[in-house]
């Protein structure tokens, strides 16, 4: 019987390809260190359990399609102490960014569009475009230059009549670069000459280390008709169950579409939608908190990377994610031999190889993404484990 | 700058449409009784709650793409104790029945293909197809006989090459027919014959009245191939705000195609899952004494609106939507000045004009549809609105 031709194009998520191995390997009784997704360890704050408990019994009608207005009020405010220029009105609740991200495409990009992106990017933009047949162009961004922004010209070169928009995480999954406003300047101003949208995922705002200052696009003037500003709560307050993100614009055509879609699927679940009002009103140390213990664990991760044979990788900058290029020929195929074949006392390590996450899958086959979101204890033998496993995966491969 | 075509397409929901004009009138402090959206005023059974109340503090990491397993074991057995043929392994689940709508005709469609169904049908599927480019076809059904699936060979005439699947909901909404099994056979022997999906939407599988039976596509032997489920809580349950659905099926390409959607956004949210699959448990009691209140409110809203000079209705056999022809020349008109101008006693009411709801929407431009989720006491004061507001506007209309 029929597949749509568009179905047969989208793949599995880079991320979670390795699953069933993961599956089959825990019911033989393995503990796995799970660093092939960006699930945070950390414990959501109290508030958001303690909404749940305090719902009254009753009726559970849908919300107001565009999100109940106590979040997207919550999530102004939050904002507007960053910086960033968007009141109530311009906020659409969605079932977590990857709802924002179908939506936000279905309505600037028609099947043959193209978005730019940097090389590499984050594997599910890759199924989003697939699902709705958008075509992706990426310009490279270098490791060892810790995946920065090429010069402008570099990037203008990719923006053709069928460029519609350009596509950017700030902090970056999945290399952990952070740009500088000097960069964020350059996509403005391409976008401004060219008349493009900006799609901006910032839902790792908060994860930026060493001090570093952080330029949203929000904060910048004269974008309000190109700026398309992603969010979550999954990362921020380690929420990744809630399913709870938003898009923001300014500009009334887009606020139009993405209404119309709200209303398509009704709305998002009510219950969340509550208890993330109110992570957004949780004192700002929570974030501080959070922050520093990803920075021991982004210390810790890449301190012991350096230390593997054979291994290189710069320090990321933010978000929690590091991309080091491994000893092996193709890391899907060592991934699933680590998974199936090496334990240390009875433990082994799941990670997300890279290739997934560039244009030219070549490009990536000895890379791998690793996902900080674990405990430094956890860190540590997860990187015994790795580091082991090279060994003895370059033996059994003599 | 751009917007894509598809989006162009998309409409405002017609249950949704008027929600402008309730909302200005809210602020001026006029109470609206809500016809217009199915979301039934019940209490949700308290299970659903206590689950979020046990929930322990922690990490809220994402859930398994394809669902909860405790959910999908739940959903399982409650299809077993109806003679539905569905294993755990065999649903999807995903964030209401709105996802698996999307899912199901992303999976299925290109652009340009064709799905046939009833005539008028749910206003939320023209949405979905206007999205993904889909052509809807329909076959008429008639008031007068309670809006039952015409002849086989009527039903026939509407297939062509570009068909790719019969899409029904039983009991149906937007008109509250009930199919028997013989009229679900033909469905069957089209399907079967012409090679076609069968996209079969039971979200109201409990609301049959009269003590009439009702017969499942789940049940029927030999369209393991053909049959895509699609089920949800919001109704059964009272839980629409809780944004839980699911897609069974049995066709392998079909499932591997579903479950790479539901890997692209990740999960549906984690508590709320926990809580539905609690909610699958409880004694089937709960469902039996929902049914017999709906059909309370069901002979009520039908005895008053036989009363009404000018309208004609037949009693609607199940789901609880019914579907009546007003004397006003445009229901929609009709339904902003009741909002705006019609109170009795600071009181109005909203439903949905029925235009949205037709391929042509011109045949529907007298007709309504009302769902009857409010309390007896409510339908019957919101019957009164109505009869008093056709009067008025009459009046005012001479």
């Amino acid at each position: 019987m029929k597949l749509s031709k568009r179905i047969q194009e989208v793949e599995y998520s880079a991320v979670r390809k390795l699953t069933p191995y993961a599956d089959a390997a825990k019911a033989r009784g393995i503990k796995i260190y799970e660093l092939n997704i960006g699930a945070p360890d950390v414990e959501v704050p109290d508030v958001y359990f303690e909404t749940f408990r305090d719902v009254k019994k009753g009726p559970l009608p849908y919300a107001h399609a565009q999100g109940l207005i106590e979040l997207r009020e919550a999530t102004a405010k939050y904002y507007k102490n960053r910086g960033i220029n968007f009141d109530a009105k311009d906020i659409y609740i969605t079932d977590g960014a990857s709802e924002a991200l179908v939506f936000t495409f279905q309505t600037i990009c028609d099947e043959g569009d193209q978005v730019l992106t940097t090389d590499p990017f984050y594997t599910n933009y890759r199924t989003v475009f697939q699902q709705l047949g958008i075509e992706v162009e990426a310009f490279k961004t270098d490791p060892k230059e810790g995946f920065a922004l090429p010069e402008i010209e570099e990037i203008e070169k990719h923006i053709n009549d069928k460029t519609v928009a350009i596509l950017l995480s700030n902090p970056t999954n999945p290399t952990g670069a952070l740009y500088s406003e000097e960069e964020i300047m350059r996509i403005v101003e391409l976008a401004k000459k060219h008349d493009l949208y900006i799609v901006a995922d910032e839902v790792y705002r908060e994860f930026v280390y060493d001090g570093n200052d952080y330029k949203s696009f929000g904060e910048v003037q004269g974008i309000e008709d190109n700026l398309i500003l992603l969010d979550s709560i999954s990362k921020r307050f380690g929420a990744c169950g809630a399913r709870i993100g938003s898009i923001a614009s300014k500009n009334p055509e887009i606020k139009d579409a993405i209404n119309r879609l709200c209303n398509c699927r009704l709305a998002a679940p009510t219950l969340e939608q509550k208890a993330a009002a109110k992570l957004y009103g949780i004192d700002p140390s929570y974030l501080e908190e959070v922050n520093k213990e990803y920075q021991k664990r982004r210390d810790l991760i890449y301190e012991e990377l350096i230390k593997i044979p054979g291994v290189t990788v710069e320090k990321p900058k933010g978000a929690f994610y590091v991309m080091p290029k491994l000893p092996v020929d193709d890391t899907e195929k060592f991934a699933i031999w680590l998974i199936e074949n090496f334990q240390i006392d009875g433990e082994t390590l799941m990670f997300a190889p890279a290739a997934g996450f560039f244009k030219n899958k070549e490009e990536g086959r000895q890379m791998v993404r690793l996902a900080f979101v674990l405990n430094v204890d956890d860190i540590r033998k997860s990187m015994r484990i790795l580091r082991e496993g090279i060994e003895a995966y370059a033996r059994e491969n003599e």
